[in-house]
């Protein structure tokens, strides 16, 4: 097997469409030109499509953690109060990137439950300049109740930060409308292109409260967005020229498809991973309410009983379909299936059926077929 | 003219070889998975020769920048000075980096001149944690003493950061012999690599002077070391995958010319561009004394008398080739060419016939041919 000859049905880095990796491998061009700027502002303008917003949209070079740390970095102070909220390994990282700035203040729920938004509202009263949380936790595959949040943080006067990574493009996402003043995405995920860039929205609001000095010299959002209105655009210091190439065709080509269309075939296919879990018996990971939802571009599913990570990700892998497994304290006790971006109907089947395989050498299949069947339903309705 | 399709002579990003193009655009793979783990340890492996180091390294998504901003962030704490020597925009650079998060303590040379090593001593003398200077200034053309500021470093017991971001794998650059603590470089330099990475290495010297929390938290190096030292290698956060693949792909390139010869191929290739200067007229712009010397990757030149850099440039890049201008306070009075990494000689002499076109165009050239038959005849040498 060769590893670039497999199914990448991780969340995140996604499969990669041809068409965007010919596009990344053109040569390279000069960053300061009018040619590169002009793709920065194509990219732009369709990335204000994709995120629902009106308000300025930045692209970063480094990993959506990039845009984490310049949203809290160029608000956080070191007297500043952030509320948190957790309930994954994400969370919890703007938990860490919050002490590193300022004060977090978490609110913490156990890993893959909903949050209750009296706790939350209960802090903000204590008084906090920024809320940060993730609306869709790629650790557990639970998306969060943003609109919600978004309304107590107005409520408070708090800077209203998102990160956005694994859904933005793929979930529901309104930016203006759930009043997200800072919201991030990264380019590895519904976005399909390989990761390496950031994206990140900026209300005036936001703005307004930026810190004189943001506590990062490259993870600055003030000076990227100077970089980013001058004429021809630019970026602060020298960006990923090819990542640059590869997400203005994956970007015509998410318009192509249409951004609420790829929502909708993201929504379709995440339903029939979850209606194929259920027909063979697996359980979905994450508990949900009337407010938060199973994520529509990644299920965590629990590892079926007496079957191993190794027996359930190695086989998948000698078939050619790569999973993800749980991260830190899930390691070993549940498994991913990313389905976002150019994912298409044929890769879930082809995945499901590799699920089935290694379930039945397990003893574990009661009824072969069955989940393909499942899944099949959902995606050709 | 089709802008991906010119021949590209600026300072990085530079042309990048068609097969490390190619082995940038394979499919993705898992940046948690063995394979990528592999690759960054190859990586790893031949840029420490490449950096002359028995030093740790580490590669960052982000661009150089975010290498000095890791470096800086990582040792200077709010009480902490460091002193930083400019003779040039990247110097300044470490001046903006080292008064956000401690106390700078610039030794300022005019742009282009050499260091006066007395000024840097008295500074030192004051008590510093850590020196940090540019080893290749690539905004003047010039190449800074790194190895006498190491030994005044060492002497007064200071962490000694250097970007040697245009320089490393071009200039001579003696990581460890020079008691370089920190050295950065970025993968758009000589390593013939689109931008994207930063690489870093760090001395257990630095190491032990290491912040309990580094500034930042993405340029965090202590995060970085830890992910790279895991088995399979990792990074903190999700790598730009591709150009992984093409850094591993560009130095198997270097590696097979071998990282000496390309450094004696590189010198050679400045200096046919200094003679060339000289038989069409035109001045060197940085002034070298018996320490600094005239960079072997990027050349930089006083416009000449009466001709304007539109004419200049925007002459050249109609004929298909971009070179560089000046910056800040330097745009409009020098031009600048950068040559490393798989700059050709053919490259070079179609450059400087181009620019000898554009010269005779103003009624700058007084023999015709002359510029390409001095570059010649280093090359051919």
């Amino acid at each position: 097997m060769d590893i670039e000859d497999t199914l990448l049905m991780i969340p995140g880095p996604v499969k990669v469409a041809p068409r965007v990796l010919r596009a990344m491998s053109r040569p390279m061009i000069s960053h300061r030109s009018g040619e590169f700027g002009a793709i920065y502002s194509d990219c732009a303008g369709l990335l204000k499509q994709f995120f629902e917003t009106k308000n300025d949209v930045v692209i970063m070079t480094g990993s959506g953690t990039v845009g984490m740390d310049a949203a809290v970095g160029s608000v956080i102070g070191k007297d500043d109060k952030i509320v948190t909220i957790t309930n994954g390994k994400f969370g919890e990282r703007f938990t860490e990137i919050g002490e590193r700035y300022g004060k977090a203040v978490p609110v913490n729920f156990e890993w893959g439950t909903p949050f209750d938004l009296e706790k939350i509202e209960a802090a903000l009263e204590q008084g906090a300049k920024a809320v940060a949380m993730v609306h869709n936790e790629t650790s557990v595959g639970l998306t969060n109740p943003a609109k919600e949040v978004g309304k107590l943080a107005r409520k408070h006067d708090a800077v209203f930060i998102v990160d956005g990574i694994s859904s933005i493009g793929g979930n529901e996402f309104q930016t203006d409308d759930w009043n997200v003043d800072i919201a991030i995405t990264g380019s590895q995920k519904a976005l399909a292109v390989p990761p390496g860039l950031a994206v990140v929205s900026v209300s005036p609001r936001a703005e307004e409260r930026f810190l004189a000095k943001s506590a990062g010299y490259y993870a600055d959002l003030k000076a990227h967005l100077k970089s980013a209105r001058k004429s021809p655009a630019q970026t602060p210091f020298t960006p990923a020229v090819p990542l640059f190439f590869a997400l203005q065709e994956a970007l015509h080509m998410a318009s192509e498809e249409g951004f609420a269309a790829r929502r909708a075939r993201t929504a379709k296919q995440a339903e029939s991973v979850r209606m194929a879990a259920k027909a063979l018996g697996i359980e979905l990971f994450p508990k949900v309410d009337e407010l938060s939802h199973y994520s529509n571009t990644v299920t965590a599913m629990k590892m079926p009983e007496g079957v191993t990570d190794d027996k359930l990700r190695g086989g998948m892998k000698k078939q050619g379909v790569i999973v993800s497994g749980g991260q830190e304290k899930l390691k070993g006790k549940i498994f991913r299936i990313g389905t976002m971006g150019v994912c298409s109907s044929g890769d879930i089947l082809r995945t499901i059926q590799t699920l089935e395989l290694v379930l039945a050498k397990e003893g574990r299949l009661s009824a072969r077929g069955a989940g393909v069947e499942a899944a099949d339903k959902v995606l050709g309705a």
